[in-house]
């Protein structure tokens, strides 16, 4: 990822040069000025539907290692920022990226990981209209992409649930850091259909683990009631091969970088009903119904359904911590 | 900026915490969710005009070291995507804002940075409505901005120049380094009345200094025929303080930061006119001409328009080398 050879670095080609090239690995993704990269801003053409917008961050030694390649690297960071926008069940359609690069990073790793970015913005036909490149201590390595999209529909937000709506998870949970925490497929497509499907209450994208992004679809005066034995662990979590002291079902509620969809449906709806339009629509995507939300007792966010006990082992991910 | 006491650093507190905290320094500059902070997206209201979009960074080492305060290198952050705003004609209306802080950042540092951006925003009616905030390694801060904006005339790009053209400039150009690389006010309101009034062919901020700024604005087959007499000087380049060795028109081309506007008026306009137009709209704020678009000989892009004699000594900032 580094090099001591100057000759390999980024510093073998001067700014203008190196924006040249990333434009020209980009390809039709970096549209020409003024709608991309090349002026003081970009021109972005009118839309139809309500503009959604968020931000992720991808850097070295926080997000990734030496152990995924270059392009998985790049395709993490905007699969990140596509996860955010199904969590709204929205369309993404331009995106601005940042690099911020010590002097010597390798010249071909950084190419491999913009063609990671590249395909993904082929595939969801997003444009990536500008940005900015700069530099950091040598060794270091950080990317932050900004993406821009939209909702046909309203878009699903993470505060609509109410007493008595259902609890869903797409996949399976846990143990990513073994390769799922770059080798996912955003939700996109389930997301859209939430949100035509109509009785979508609230939705969230699970990055922290369920443990702490469930907490936000929790509504006032509510717990969550849950069905332990129906989230779905995946086999990561368990297997042996990581943090074996921790019980598989924690790590299915702890371990973070699912980029599963958490939602909920609404109370009065026939969950028989959606449960078969979901398998009929989306039968390589596993569907769990892990509970419900129920009045709040003791002011504890999950309950264990089956014994009507508080959940007292969970913990999210915190960074800084 | 940073501490070896981890009471004082930002991992005293949580990122929920620190999330909040943030948000309640930015007061009413952070609107409410979903228009703002705690959803998968920020959803954005429509507004009319023809939207522009920026991004830059901030990097400690890079952008700014010890001698600036916190506040000020907030203020610089914003300041620098507002300059691009300006570059277009536009107007701002909400940002994306990404820390990504060593875990021994002071939180007080932290907070006057935020407090900086704060004050900003709310000057210039500015909404920050999400982000993202994470770790870097110890001793480390960079800071990413991605600035939305509008324009209600047609966007000032940098390519409309044409045979003829007049060339100005605003401000005094020149030893930044001193203190103009943060103390200085983005021109957005002369870059508004330019796009009003019409006669202005092509518009760029001067960030890494004329010598590489104005070459953007130099159409095919064309030269700018500069009067170096008339480039406006900065005391501060004037002066002694900073690298000496270099004469003072020199470090006007060459030195950047200085986020003045550079433009050209078309051939065909009374000069004069619009010169008297300036004066009393912008009393305050210095306008040179400073040359004019004429035919290539040579192929370089200046020619000192007293001898006809191709200006060779000027270099831009490039970063990378």
């Amino acid at each position: 990822m580094f090099t001591e050879n100057k000759n390999d670095s980024i510093c073998s080609i001067g700014e203008s040069e190196l924006i040249a090239h990333i434009q020209n690995l980009l390809g039709d993704v970096s549209p020409p000025s003024p709608e991309g990269i090349g002026d003081d801003c970009a021109v972005i053409q009118a839309f139809e539907g309500k503009h959604i917008v968020t931000s992720d961050s991808l850097t070295y030694g926080q997000h990734f290692d030496n152990n995924i390649t270059a392009k998985n690297a790049g395709a993490k960071l905007i699969k990140r920022n596509l996860s955010d926008i199904a969590a709204m069940g929205g369309y993404p359609n331009y995106g601005l990226l940042t690099l911020l690069c010590g002097d010597n990073l390798h010249l071909e790793w950084l190419s491999d990981f913009i063609k990671g970015i590249q395909e993904n913005c082929e595939y969801y036909k997003i444009r990536l209209v500008g940005g900015d490149i700069s530099s950091v201590p040598r060794g270091q390595f950080s990317s932050v992409l900004s993406l821009h999209g939209y909702v046909e529909h309203e878009p699903l937000l993470r505060s609509g649930s109410a007493l008595g709506d259902a609890i869903y998870v797409t996949g399976n949970l846990g143990g990513s850091s073994v390769s799922k925490h770059y080798d996912f497929l955003p939700r996109l497509d389930e997301g859209r259909w939430l949100a035509e499907y109509g009785a979508c209450s609230a939705l969230i994208d699970i990055t922290d683990g369920i443990a702490k992004d469930l907490r936000e679809l929790v509504p006032p005066q509510c717990s969550a009631y849950l069905a332990l034995e129906r989230i779905p662990i995946s086999e990561a979590a368990q297997g042996n091969t990581i943090r074996s002291d921790c019980p598989p079902i924690e790590r299915a509620f702890c371990d973070g970088e699912d980029y599963e969809l958490l939602f909920t449906i609404k109370g009065g709806s026939d969950t028989r009903i959606f449960e078969k339009a979901w398998a009929a629509r989306f039968p390589e995507t596993a569907l769990s119904r892990i509970g419900q939300m129920g009045p709040s007792k003791s002011g504890a966010s999950y309950i264990d359904a089956s014994t009507g006990k508080d959940i007292t082992w969970t913990k999210g991910f915190e960074h800084f911590i």
